[in-house]
């Protein structure tokens, strides 16, 4: 399956700004955007980057992080039109019969495990739905073109309309992995408590621990 | 399978606060309560409360909600102990060999379904964890009577150590609906998206509704 992963170089991952800086931020971005990418592989899909600017072929020492990249071959589709947009002209490739399905995996699903990508691939409805945190949409896969997707606002609730108004199934699929997308500091908990790959690393790395004094839920902090 | 429920009465849910008065807050932990109460009896469980004051039969017209109840006829063991000290004391059944498998599912897991509960009591390790947001354990089986709890803290972690130091294996359980405990206010925008039962209608009568109008994450609204 051709696997979608939207990423984007643009002021990534903005709101962690309080606690990580510019250069931080781009780095912490593509070491999730790297564990997608594997996890992605290791459940049978074929990754491709949606990006708006080139992120693989870019003369550039922290993206392309080494020799043997995971992001190595992976394709690009480079469009710089707003994510919603970009998407559905991606989801073409359905309607003119060159795929006859398409996921979309989000770049910043740190905790994502093949495991839980291959439950998402598995399911058998017209459309699979992966709810994020907050309404959002963190993965999808769509099995008929008359399916298009809209993220803004509570884009969870939104594309179970558009599929129950276009008369397709739509599977949910119930996974705190692909639940927690990495936007805001307390998402840094997850990675630090279930993280398995780079993203956990990198932030073990920048010093950042669990804060388990507090009662209630957990925090972080930095050394 | 036995299930044991902790709930408390005694001011419930105080990190909602600032979003609900107290005796909303006592009415809304009780749909929560019923809510899970039947999910663990139609996946097969067989619910019992944990709680330092009785709840069922409290003579109170909130907490009796009306004939045929769904928590009509619920065991209940009263413990006003801490949380860890009550959940160990139950589970002293295994050591005495009065059950061989035990569950604890939190009173707030509003999202819980018969279908998630069903994939935590199917698991097959000696201890079956599903993690809650932040650090915490919402749901377990146990299986063995050398694993007790600790439910200070980062207590997802602290449960895996208990159970590799004991040299039990441990399952995690991946599931969003079991992840959501319902403490804070932006955990209310889960149950308005996903629930499916009295929780979520109990916030849909009392004005409750969400706000897609930000960007990132939604939010709710009260009219």
């Amino acid at each position: 399956m051709q696997v979608l992963v939207p990423y984007t170089g643009r002021d990534p991952k903005s709101r962690l700004s309080a606690l990580l800086s510019t250069p931080e931020r781009r780095q912490f971005s593509l070491a999730m955007l790297r564990d997608v990418v594997e996890a992605v592989r290791e459940a049978g899909g074929t990754p491709e980057l949606l990006a708006p600017d080139p992120v693989v072929t870019a003369d550039d020492p922290v993206a392309n992080g080494g020799s043997a990249d995971v992001l190595d071959g992976v394709s690009e589709t480079v469009d710089d039109r707003p994510l919603t947009v970009a998407v559905n002209a991606a989801l073409d490739r359905l309607d003119r019969g060159q795929a006859s399905e398409l996921a979309v995996v989000m770049a910043d699903l740190a905790l994502a495990t093949p495991t839980a990508l291959r439950r998402l691939f598995a399911g058998g409805g017209d459309v699979a739905i992966a709810p994020g945190r907050g309404g959002g949409t963190n993965a999808l896969v769509i099995r008929d073109p008359a399916f298009s997707v809209d993220y803004h606002g509570a884009s969870v609730r939104d594309h179970r309309e558009i599929a129950a108004t276009a008369g397709l199934s739509a599977d949910v699929v119930d996974s705190m992995r692909l639940a927690t997308d990495v936007d805001e500091p307390t998402d840094l908990v997850e990675v630090l408590l279930h993280g398995r790959g780079r993203a956990r690393e990198w932030l073990v790395d920048a010093g950042f621990e669990i804060d388990a004094d507090d009662d209630g839920r957990v925090g972080i902090t930095r050394s």
